[in-house]
């Protein structure tokens, strides 16, 4: 089970998990941050109503924040959104001196600490996840970025928050289909790097909040890769596994479904279709595929082929993937022709179950 | 008069300054950016067609690249620029690995340093600047941005170029213009650092072309201070003088003329304000105004003061100012009330002669 109180750090920046994450923002607060004024609270919708509230009641030095909005999911992590926090933040007077604290899922601390870091050449932040995908990936290694007219993570910049601070007692509230999309970024960590882990998962109970005992080491795998390669030019892109073809997949729904798939959903879709190519062309000796299906046709896979040529790991037109050399053994840089990705795009197709929304 | 070839340092960033910059560049392209693909050019409607060809021609490396071309003016330093690039190298396959030459005025490296600096979380870039403005002071350390709804650099980042090449041969074609305005900062420079070079000056001819002559210098005096202070801490604020009052005046010309100030224009009003109030309060015991006058009647100076509130200098909303104590001495961080503010802009409003455009 968790420990109520755990902190290290990754890549320099302090990450603190279990209960006392609240305290500590207060103590962070009344600290190293005293003078920064004004301080920026960036919720989304969901946020707002469920764990603002929470978070007031426990840090007092809250209590002259400014609470910022974005509108919740993914299709909103754009440059107009960040162009109305940065109105109301030079027109409330922000500056490089101010706070923003980002509380919410990977879609508020992506595009926060994107927003955060180019206001005024740099103010800092904080990270606060509110969802299972946050806590255990999106929140952490300092990547900030928005998306491009649907196309993922196009503008950004590596930046790391002040700290992190991961309170589980925010998963109480989250919907079933969110925590199941954090789950795949659990499965993914352990599929990379931790066979024992992996193990433990497809034996264990499938319960929701019983995922919170994955967190800290999903969260220790993940400092693990980040702090070795904190720019991404070698080993980091271990942690793409499953995020070639997933960001092709989310990218390709976001703009045809009525309700998207999740980051996570994309993702298990992803990592069945890169896992299909580990073992044409990685060594993968077996596969093992746990997650719901997403029904595509022929014009589908032709489009998401397409899409996943704008993945940042290509080099010269050449894509390189990360794929699995075996269970919790993961290499990156690994050429794949584009026919490979069709085709494991059409085998993942030809499940016939479809339990995705 | 300055020397052909030489090559410094600011901030850890090579600088060559001399006619054979462009052969820097040919050498540069075969030596560290060999794998970079694409390479891309950005200009503007004017570098486009009177220095893109110049550098085509010195340059054969870059007879692949993808010219990217920008609207000429401040007021196209906006975000939507920044996107309609960001997708023209999305869709030619652009990534953190290809190159990105900017080649014009303070415009273009401000806007493609920052447009380089978060596409794919960070490609390189090299600064070519065309402007006097942009060879002594725009295209140096490692400032870049945009503006926000006409708010002067409200978005950006400290990037380093992996180079700077600063070839005056590009200036021949310039308007007397665009040379004043380079001037301004090359004035400034003397006024914050050097009081010899500012007697130089003030005794000099004041032929155009002759500003050529103290490229170098000025761009010293900014490569020692950058190089103390990268991240603008303390020290770099000097460079500050006259920008204070110089960006709310250059904010509110380009809302409100239909042929606004240039940068150096607007400087050239702010730093005869800023003079006025460091005989007030820094300690300047005389001043010296040689710059042209832009007519502002009483909502222009109550709009403008306001408009200063943005500067970002700026901390828990006092006005921080860099000023004069004396000329060739600034100091930075100097409170200011905002009464001195409007009075010193009330004050330059007061002049009879009126010869700006």
């Amino acid at each position: 089970m968790l420990a109520d109180l755990n902190e290290f750090q990754i890549a320099g920046c302090p990450v603190r998990v279990g209960g006392s994450s609240p305290e500590a923002l207060q103590q962070l607060l009344l600290s190293q941050f005293m003078g920064n004024s004004p301080v920026y609270v960036l919720t989304d919708s969901n946020t707002r109503k469920h764990c603002y509230p929470v978070l007031q009641r426990h840090v007092p030095a809250l209590s002259e924040a400014i609470c910022l909005e974005a509108e919740a999911g993914e299709q909103n992590k754009t440059l107009q959104t960040c162009e109305r926090i940065w109105m109301q933040m030079a027109e409330s007077g922000g500056n490089r001196n101010s706070l923003l604290i980002n509380l919410g899922g990977g879609v508020i601390t992506d595009l926060g600490g994107f927003a955060a870091s180019v206001f005024h050449r740099g103010m800092p932040f904080i990270n606060i996840p509110t969802t299972l995908m946050a806590m255990v990936d999106a929140s952490l290694g300092g990547k900030t970025g928005v998306d491009l007219h649907g196309l993922k993570n196009q503008i950004g910049l590596f930046a790391n928050p002040a700290a992190i601070l991961v309170w589980p007692g925010f998963l109480d509230t989250l919907p079933e289909r969110e925590i199941l999309s954090g789950a795949a970024e659990i499965c993914k960590h352990a599929l990379i790097a931790d066979a024992g882990m992996w193990d433990k998962i497809v034996k264990g109970s499938k319960e929701p909040l019983l995922w919170k005992e994955y967190i800290l080491p999903a969260i220790k795998i993940k400092t693990g890769i980040v702090s070795s390669d904190p720019l991404e030019q070698g080993s980091r892109r271990l942690l793409n596994f499953g995020h070639t073809l997933g960001h092709a997949i989310e990218t390709w729904s976001l703009r045809n479904d009525a309700i998207p798939l999740t980051h996570g959903e994309a993702v298990a879709a992803g990592m069945v279709c890169e896992t299909r190519i580990s073992a044409q062309i990685a060594g993968l000796p077996a596969e093992d595929r746990r997650f719901g299906h997403y029904p595509m046709n022929e014009d589908a896979i032709a489009s998401i082929a397409r899409l996943s040529v704008y993945d940042k790991k290509n080099r010269n037109g050449k894509h390189l993937l990360s794929l699995l050399r075996s269970v919790g053994q993961a290499a990156d840089g690994i050429p794949c022709e584009p026919r490979l990705i069709a085709e494991s795009l059409r085998f993942y197709a030809s499940y016939t179950q479809s339990f995705f929304y």
